[in-house]
């Protein structure tokens, strides 16, 4: 094959339930619901990392930090983000652009974007520009619509140095 | 980065009412049924817009077009994806391709899909061949199935001039 | 337009129902349900055939093997996935990589996924870490969550020889 490139897509689901903190992008949003999770359940970080890791063949998020360990409970995703960009690199890959779309009904998260998308450029290593997030609603449909969940769907390029 | 490459990826959900025009792709379907939204509610020309959007970090089509505008009030979603595309002409981008998939119960859109082609094709100033344009059911699941709401998936591959 | 790298996108449903084999990515996976389908109803055989035809903008598994079609009535889906391969290289292109994610609450495929990406990878003429097969469930929600069907998604990437 003569191109370095590799794409890799991720989905990643989470039930919403009061009495959890809300974290999306590594952001913690102000909402009366959170994700319910092993780790602090950030549905986005998680599909990006899936995204990642997917482009390479190297397994998935369940793989590297399962939800049986204590090591992972209510841990910080932007570190699981983190160690993935470590398996990158090891494979010697970078991250050409990531493409990620939120489905939530409630809360509009526009004013969070730039500081998520600040936040995972710096993990990954990439301008902001590079990091896209989009957000939709289901307009009322499935459970997402009736807000029992969150949905975010991840797509990767990345590059062989 | 080496490549000028980058990938984007869309989904977009309407639901399904009685009473309005099919728009899928900037055809009108004849069906009992049309998407409801703040414009035509083309489910498929949104997700493209999305992954065009998404590809080079310009934010969503909510961001550019947004559903409390009167500006775009029951607007034909060809001009928001014609909009779209002189964003992306203007960050020095053409699209190399774009795949999607339109997943509704019913009506069969197959003999609408050459026109569909057509009609995204130049709008994004690229051959038919690189718009597809795929669709399933979801086999009678979810909201899909219960043909309450329909769903479209895109994803774009772009290329810096 | 300079490169010859092309992007596609698959998704599929099927319904979980007893009395059916469960076809995965290939292989026989031992579970009390198994997929509905006219073919085998391999969810992640068909999303992956989808995305390989859909970078390509050859139509969709639906058009080229209609569930209307004794021909394909209960095929094996590797068949399917062979067929659409020979397409991929009559069009000139080869696989630089697949990446997939299969959304299903039970069983666990893990034990299956090595078997399942040596399969593909032999179909599809690209080494096993070229085919990445995740999972997740989808936290009990919907009718994932409910057992009542199962989802697959996969991105592709080609290269013009």
């Amino acid at each position: 094959m003569a191109t370095k490139l590799r794409v890799g897509s991720g989905v990643d689901f989470h039930q919403l339930v009061e009495g959890r903190d809300f974290w999306l992008g590594g952001v913690k949003v102000p909402h009366i619901k959170g994700a319910l999770g092993h780790s602090d359940a950030d549905v986005l970080l998680h599909a990006i990392c899936d995204a990642l890791l997917g482009a390479l063949g190297l397994g998935d998020i369940g793989l590297h930090f399962p939800d049986t360990s204590n090591e992972f409970k209510n841990i910080d995703s932007k570190i699981l983000l983190a160690r993935v960009m470590e398996l990158i690199k090891k494979e010697g890959y970078q991250v050409v652009n990531v493409d990620s779309t939120l489905c939530l009904q409630a809360p509009k998260i526009k004013p969070y974007v730039p500081v998520m998308q600040q936040t995972i450029a710096d993990i990954l290593g990439v301008s902001v520009k590079e990091v896209s997030i989009k957000a939709t609603t289901t307009e009322e449909l499935g459970f997402v619509g009736r807000e029992e969940g969150v949905v975010a769907y991840a797509t990767a390029l990345l590059e062989g140095c």
